[in-house]
């Protein structure tokens, strides 16, 4: 578990006095937020969130933030401050709390009901997972810490305030102004607007829509499009969604209701969080309307609602297995109607695609955004209401974070037509050193971080050697080269041999094999004193069967040369 | 070259006397289209397309249609007919010209053009490449073929009408209605419904954008917007767009001339793209404009417009490599601008995303669809053109073509809205055989089709063995296991060894690796009589070692055992 923390040095840094600012992630891959807040002796943590692997990852489950930063320093970090229930901003808890020291976790209801489920899971003391309300106020070390309320696409979101003898700074993670959320959530403006007059040095705040101009519509618009949906449907109806979106499974168990269907919640995320979100109090629903999986054989397709995990084609996901009749409880029928209630993001494009084209096949009613209006609303603000947000805080400097650069740069373009110049708008990286003092924020220099990759049982075994030798046989293949060497002669005793994996198709291709084995014992012959200089031997192979195999096939495998002395 | 040529049966065919129509390539996976007629003693091929890989298809370079149905029929194919210049209509005649006997090609004037630089590449002979016109009428054996043009992203876009005394067939692949197209080719409204007039039994139709309601916008909008960036470029100006869309570049090039500014065409396709459409006369440009790609440096950026290849994102292409800063005449610069006229396929969003973040952190000014509207018009007909043309031809029968399953759905949904029914709308697969006899379509059974991967230099050698090889290695790795047995004494010499590559991080795994050695040690001696037995050896060291590495890393790398025997 340790591995992470391999000790590295900060870099460039010049160690400014003030507040510094550091985000560990959550700039440029929008997931796997994690902000840090040192001030002398004090750290506060801002989120401490999951990423998801890009396509390079090849295997890879998923990616935490890097926090060898604070592999000395644990004895400062005075609580993690939680903004929201997601998991790119809650879901590194349970891989990285015990290493930062078990330091207090404060986070509002809903997320502390999620991260308990969490800690649970991971066999983790849960006494440290500390209720706050949008009145409490922190003190944890130099920091003193308010909260105020904001709409976002899971209930109990909130801006951070963090106050300092070096300054003021308003922590905006993802937020948007919606004024008829199903939660009935609103955004605070009235109290955003009073730290904004207490005068704010520097706001960091969600980038990720910012491309998009205007208004988000509300949330409101998609009930009655599930009611649509559902007056149409013949057969079980089922809504897929991010299990976190409270509001939206509030929506279709609406509909359910006044359709007389019974609701069945599939897919572990999607029980587990609806078992969170119902036993808190932020889901109504009336008695007798819910179903375990195991019953829904007994209930007529048409009076039968499924709220199911996989709205991204997830592969393993209940979805993904129900299309693919591989789930033990969901059977999909050419009359039922699935419907898409989440927009992928980019990586998960085609997987959704394939999804929607085999449900499609099956012969169900497919409804997905490109083809249904009013399926699924952002989470995240547009350019107006970031525009809103902006003007109430007037903060003296910008620094997006939850969003690509081109993100970042196209919210730089939306505050500087408001009049904020260039460099009052801080576009940074993961590791960079933000320092804020006496009114004044500049880079400092940076942290270096990487990902750290979660594999199977791994967190942070895998490393970028594994990674490019797993991308190159994935294009290219293995040839395995196993050259039997008598130690005593430094003869080669008997014939090389080679095997392939991934590279042709071993049986169509025995010629070229053989050419190359023939290869590799010239090349062995002309170096004979040499054989038993392993590192020469290795090279040696590996370059003539580079050449080799380009020429023939235009393709370049790993050359793995075994050189087994007997 | 003749591997795909592997004989395999037809399927469950009944030989339904009538026009037999089979999809070769095109259905499902939008690109490769190849469309096959059959009467008789006659085959008419319409289109010859290339496709692309998607993400499972593992280093795999192309994809090209499966002919082997073919095998025993080249002596019946009369030709092959274009139904316009895109790569995945024509970039598969290459591989596949000559396996198919080398029958006569049919082509409008850009095609020919297009299809004469791939056939002079890959050194085939060029005398079979027949130019035709929009008049042209065709005998080719049983069938009389005619033409009409449409709008669509390229030139020289047509319909193709195929009368046989068993039926009369319209091909509508790719198009558009566009009333003020760039080239001035529009829609030939009058000639189709005549041909409609004339009765159709049945129409092929590309459904790609049927989920999209209403109609596209004019190409015409986007010349404006190029003259609104070029304005207020500092910089200079770099367009990328598919290298085939030649109006595209046409309106590119009127703001250059507007502007002052010089041209260069940057990246292999593009160039030889420009060369043909020009030297055709599809593309208006004065003489002294265009500058080769070694001037660029003496001319100031402020004067420069370069027109690039790579407008997916695509690694290898002109301008990921400039933004690499690796490409030999383009460096981009802080007040460039680069402006995306092309919207990226599912498959290729992550691409052109990672692509625009890098040039947004150059400081160049990047435009895109997210960002900036009027940047591209698709050049695939939405529900409202598709319903026009549907009402111009009113064929008894329809074939949606070229689009995914979903949306083949959306089309039927479409036009049983106008009045046909759900039966007399196919929605086939790829390989499905489809007979047209007295009036009457009905599919009757299969012929297999899989995919042919291009892999390199191989063609049709790379097959699924390996690529689920390529699989496995891409997410968990490979695990050799190297025992040295005395073929003798059935003994095992000296110590098994294990090699691993993108399993885990070999140094710092030293233990679990020392471990699984010890396991098939001891596994070996338990079954000391059957070591010679080398299929129950490499079994046996498979299950041992799989089941030793789920339990401790919960990854499945491939294991492959390898017995020297000495």
């Amino acid at each position: 578990m340790d591995k992470q923390f391999k000790p590295r040095g900060e870099q460039n840094i010049s160690n400014l006095p003030g507040l510094r600012i550091i985000p560990l992630g959550g700039i440029g891959d929008v997931t796997k937020n994690m902000y840090l807040y040192e001030l002398g002796n004090d750290i506060v943590i801002v989120d401490c969130g999951l990423g998801f692997p890009d396509e390079a990852m090849l295997g890879i489950d998923l990616v935490i933030p890097d926090v060898s930063y604070l592999e000395n320093k644990k004895d400062k970090i005075r609580g993690i401050v939680i903004t929201h229930a997601h998991d790119d901003h809650i879901g590194g808890l349970p891989y990285l709390w015990q290493n930062l020291g078990e330091p207090p976790i404060y986070a509002q209801k809903l997320a502390t009901g999620f991260i308990k489920v969490k800690f649970t899971e991971a066999n983790l003391p849960k006494g440290k997972i500390n209720m706050v309300g949008l009145d409490t106020e922190l003190q944890l070390g130099a920091f003193k810490i308010s909260f105020y309320q904001v709409s976002h696409s899971v209930p109990d979101s909130t801006g951070v305030v963090l106050e300092t003898n070096a300054g003021r700074v308003v922590h905006q993670a993802d937020f948007k102004i919606d004024w008829t959320p199903v939660s009935g959530q609103l955004t605070d403006v009235g109290r955003v607007a009073y730290f904004g007059d207490c005068g704010v040095d520097l706001m960091l705040i969600d980038a990720l829509r910012s491309e998009r101009s205007g208004y988000n519509i509300s949330e409101k618009v998609i009930q009655p499009t599930f009611e649509k949906i559902e007056k149409e449907a013949e057969g079980k109806v089922l809504i897929t969604t991010t299990s976190s979106n409270i509001g939206r499974i509030q929506q279709a168990i609406n509909v359910a209701i006044l359709s007389g269907r019974k609701v069945a919640m599939i897919g572990r995320s999607m029980e587990n969080n609806f078992q969170v979100a119902r036993d808190l109090g932020y889901l109504d629903v009336p008695p007798g309307l819910i179903v375990i999986p195991e019953e829904i054989k007994r209930i007529p397709d048409n009076k039968l609602m499924l709220i199911i995990a996989g709205a991204f084609g997830q592969p393993g996901s209940a979805l993904s297995r129900a299309a693919n009749n591989d789930h033990r409880f969901v059977t999909i029928k050419p009359k039922d109607s699935v419907v898409f209630s989440a927009d992928p993001i980019p990586s998960t494009e085609s997987a959704q695609h394939a999804l929607i084209d085999k449900l499609s096949k099956i012969g169900a009613n497919v409804y997905y955004t490109a083809l249904t209006d009013a399926l699924h609303v952002s989470g995240h603000a547009a350019a107006e209401e970031l525009k809103l947000m902006v003007n109430l805080v007037r903060p003296k400097y910008l620094l997006p974070i939850g969003a690509t650069f081109r993100q970042m740069r196209a919210f730089a373009d939306i505050v500087c037509e408001m009049g904020w110049k260039r460099e009052e708008v801080l576009l940074v990286d993961d590791g960079q050193v933000v320092v804020l003092n006496n009114g004044k924020v500049q880079t400092d220099g940076r942290v270096e971080v990487r990902n750290v990759y979660i594999d199977g049982l791994g967190i942070g075994d895998v490393g970028n050697v594994v990674l490019r030798d797993r991308q190159v046989m994935s294009e290219e293949g293995i040839v395995l080269v196993i050259v039997p060497v008598d130690s005593r002669t430094s003869q080669i005793v008997g014939e090389p041999d080679i095997v392939s994996r991934g590279f042709v198709f071993e049986k169509a291709s025995e010629e070229l094999l053989d050419q190359a084995k023939r290869g590799v014992k010239a090349a062995l012959a002309d170096h004979p004193d040499a054989i038993l200089d392993w590192r020469f031997t290795r090279h040696h192979i590996e370059e003539v069967l580079q050449e080799f195999f380009y020429k023939e096939t235009k393709r370049r495998p790993l050359i793995l040369p075994v050189i087994v002395e007997v």
